[in-house]
């Protein structure tokens, strides 16, 4: 039903080209990626709920609010043309009016984005120069070059794509996207881009990025931050001539595969954290509501002083379970019983039957679970963090200089 | 008004006696404290939030609610009785009527409390014969030696006691406590014992407690943590003869002096916090309401990037305006102006001001303040925390083994 395509990107998808080039904002790295669809685009996306928005986001957001069709997408990274002010405004609709031009098209169906340094105007006449050149660079198998433009502090480039079996037959989802910081202000943060050659109306299509989303994108930290200039964007160009209609069997196909890419992409950007060397799954069951549930989860994957035990590979079950208790979230902590992975290390009335040595040997592991079974209800949530090493404070302290 | 007593503590003030003592908790270490007073003493106190409770925070709990007065508190570090079950409890039982029985006193005139490792029984034993020993080390003067023996990865002792001018004669507040870590589940967390020999009501004792604990401990961060074992208790004995009554001059004298004490023992905590080398003040003006001033506070204190950034004396300001923006509180980040010290940085319309040089040298001192200017109201909140250094996770990463 669902096959991921080796070295997939966005491009894997029918009538998508992709670039990136350098166009002068970064020394020497790629700087400046374009997605460009051959045909109209339903668009959906979502957008960073910090009060303080990159000029970028607010132009994007417009677009997609006002459902507009759209043909690209063009990303610049080493500049997120944030707490610019008006300039900053002036600057984006410059580079989107240019960028449409170019590729003869309105303004309205181009997005723009950004990330990289806040605070410094951003250099119009580089990118004027790179959509220039971007142009040419568009081919059917550019979403990896798009892919590393696209990132800051990132290590790897974060490239999918997935091939789903309709009843109507086969439709592909691809993607890339960047990370790393969970959310650095200051380089901004998670951006993600979703093609699909799917037929979906825009309402239905924005439904379900955000149910996607919600349960992938919105479910990971690094560091509990949210960026200026986070989005995730889903172009669908309908060009397998395959239709994904509302309460059909295929919607519940393709929605289960756009889920299963997003966690893919979700996980990529953990995995690639500031200074993370393990990728842990924190999941609450059994919870009296889905809100407990996701309370409790957020917790325990927010809380520095869990996720320095688990740098160390301590099995500190203790703080775990304050964690818990900390958050807010009505239950009784009686009833809790904690696993890492399989293996069971605190019972229901704070009965602790840790094996230390197998605890140990899965907290060494670069990936595993920790959950919790609260006992009192059908409510679960899943979230997604990593560990918290020196190597993260050795980024972060010296981030700007 | 107000006078810092040079070595000031808990025995500061007239009627207490103090004591520390090892008793085979910790290695070496003194681990069992007792404070006392020679009369019986009204008693207010607060007590942490975290659903998971250890023994002693729920019977000393009870005691507070029940308005009984009080005549001593028994401390013991190195385990905190926490996820111990019903044993727990009735340990934590065991030695409180213990306590009281060597004293001379009804349980319900001892409070009781423990900091420490949790999940594990406690040795009742060891306490026991601890509190046989420790009646006869009690001196006015054993505030210092009590201090000592509630520290856990604390690196100082923490003592204070202040002279109040009241409009009938002078009355004193002492006060001692324990923190380093600003809740460490495993070792949990922040204790602060404050005595006075002023003459004040249950109800009005409890109310002052509050408002002066929230203005205070309830403004601290380390790493955003709530502990399983954290309590502030308040014990008035009368002793000065001098009553201290709802809406007079003497009430707003005292309650001044309650803070200012409660403050530099908040700060004392913030300073000796693991791996801190820096003390900051976060304050918020001129929001529209309370709750939005604090809000805002409490996430640019708890944002670990702002925290690491401020370790490596970086004048991130678009860390700060951006914690500020994804903290939920309504603001308008275009009124926005950021200070450090005096110092302006960021005008409204994200005006840059910054002069890098000054800004770092501001940054490079051990103590410091960074003010918003959100220009939308009248509220304002301070909160104080810490820089996140290397040395955090280096201390938390293998705390447990």
């Amino acid at each position: 039903m669902y096959q991921f395509i080796e070295n997939g990107t966005v491009t894997s998808v029918q009538g998508f080209k992709a670039a990136g080039i350098h166009c002068g904002l970064k020394k020497k790295k790629p700087d400046l990626a374009l997605i460009y669809s051959e045909v109209p685009c339903n668009a959906a996306g979502t957008f960073t709920l910090n009060k303080v928005k990159a000029a970028p986001i607010l132009i994007s957001q417009k677009i997609i609010q006002k459902k507009n069709q759209v043909r690209a997408i063009l990303v610049n990274s080493g500049n997120a043309n944030a707490c610019t002010g008006e300039q900053g405004h002036k600057d984006a609709i410059e580079i989107q009016e240019h960028c449409a031009k170019i590729l003869e098209l309105k303004p309205n169906e181009v997005l723009v984005s950004s990330t990289g340094v806040i605070g410094q105007p951003i250099p119009v006449d580089k990118i004027i120069h790179g959509i220039n050149e971007i142009k040419d660079s568009l081919t059917s198998s550019g979403g990896h070059d798009a892919a590393e433009a696209i990132m800051t502090t990132d290590l790897r480039e974060k490239s999918f794509a997935l091939k789903i079996k309709l009843t109507g037959g086969e439709v592909r989802i691809g993607g890339i996207c960047k990370g790393s910081g969970m959310i650095m202000p200051n380089m901004a943060t998670m951006l993600a881009f979703i093609t699909t050659d799917a037929n979906i109306e825009q309402a239905l299509l924005q439904e379900m990025l955000l149910h996607a989303v919600n349960k992938t994108f919105n479910k990971i930290t690094v560091d509990g931050d949210t960026s200026t200039n986070d989005m995730v964007i889903l172009l669908a160009n309908g060009l397998s001539g395959i239709s994904v209609k509302k309460d059909s069997v295929d919607y519940n196909l393709f929605l289960k595969g756009l889920n299963l890419i997003s966690e893919e992409m979700a996980k990529s950007i953990i995995v690639d954290g500031e200074g993370a060397t393990k990728l842990i799954r924190v999941t609450v069951h059994n919870a009296k509501t889905s809100s407990d549930a996701d309370t409790i989860a957020k917790s325990i994957a927010n809380s520095p002083l869990v996720k320095t035990a688990l740098n160390g590979a301590d099995a500190n079950w203790g703080r775990i379970i304050s964690a818990a208790g900390k958050s807010g979230a009505d239950f009784d902590p009686l009833n809790t019983m904690i696993y890492f992975d399989e293996l069971p290390i605190m019972l229901a009335g704070y009965k602790i039957v840790i094996d230390e040595v197998k605890a140990a040997e899965i907290l060494n592991r670069d990936n595993f679970s920790i959950s919790l079974d609260l006992n009192e209800g059908n409510f679960s949530s899943t979230w997604w963090t990593c560990d918290f090493s020196q190597e993260y404070i050795k980024i972060n302290a010296n981030y700007r200089t």
